[in-house]
């Protein structure tokens, strides 16, 4: 895996394995960059692209915990839930991740908080997908866009995004 | 994957890439074959090697719900969890796992039941690991035996096994 320098979000898509991996830093604390995905209220102000609206209607967030959200562009409502396996404060979660657009076909996504020292920290996600075609198509669906204006929104929330 | 007559397990391990594969036919309902996997009571009676004994300390067997169960043999503990992502009747399961032998390291199982008439049943299932490595070591852990077994026993508790 690329480690990045700056904000910018670097993603490895792997040939011919069914992985995503990125890695972004922030200049905000670990603490803070772990709560923007641990409170429910911060996540909707932040996770997918700026044209959608989010709504979290499940979020039991703890190992062995599940989610549910729907992000909503233009009148049109897209799905998405999964099981938490994994939540370990400032440093770890383990997540499975269904849109319902693909029914039946689950990932499942480590996301692992480094603290960089003075007010900074690095997020680093591990995809795995249940099959190479469902990864290609994946990463042919825009997502790139999506998690970047993402990641601009969250640090927009502590103030030193855009 | 391979389907099999008879009831051999048939286990499919791709070279580079990080999933195993497996079908089983039963001669038992597919409600039976569900209900061996829906029961904790009936799981701890057939699940693993026949020299192991399983305790289940956690089972909420729903969409979102989460395990916890532990298999002993020769006074040694091994622990295993996950959680839910799917669960519906008598057709199709997703579920992740970990043993704690490998912390941190998850995958995510498919089982998806079919029912083939006349009180016969197919099991199969797609396991995919998070990376190739975890995945070449389960599948030199032994695990083919395991799984034998376990499923010679599932199939004597409905009278039509070993």
């Amino acid at each position: 895996m690329t480690t990045t320098t700056g904000h910018a979000l670097e993603l490895s898509i792997p040939d011919g394995q069914p992985f995503i991996d990125f890695t972004r830093e922030f200049d905000v604390p670990v603490a803070d960059l772990y709560r923007a995905h641990a409170d429910p209220d911060l996540l909707a102000q932040w996770l997918g692209p700026r044209s959608t609206t989010m709504t979290v209607h499940e979020f039991d967030f703890r190992s062995g915990g599940a989610y549910r959200y729907t992000h909503t562009e233009g009148g049109q409502e897209f799905g998405f839930r999964g099981c938490f396996h994994t939540v370990r404060e400032n440093e770890f979660l383990v997540q499975t991740f269904e849109f319902d657009g693909f029914p039946d076909v689950v990932s499942i996504e480590t996301l692992t908080f480094v603290d960089l020292g003075g007010g900074r920290s690095r997020l680093a996600g591990h995809s795995t997908y249940p099959t190479q075609e469902a990864r290609d198509g994946m990463a042919a669906s825009g997502m790139e866009v999506g998690m970047s204006e993402g990641y601009e929104r969250l640090e927009g929330l502590f103030g030193t995004g855009a």
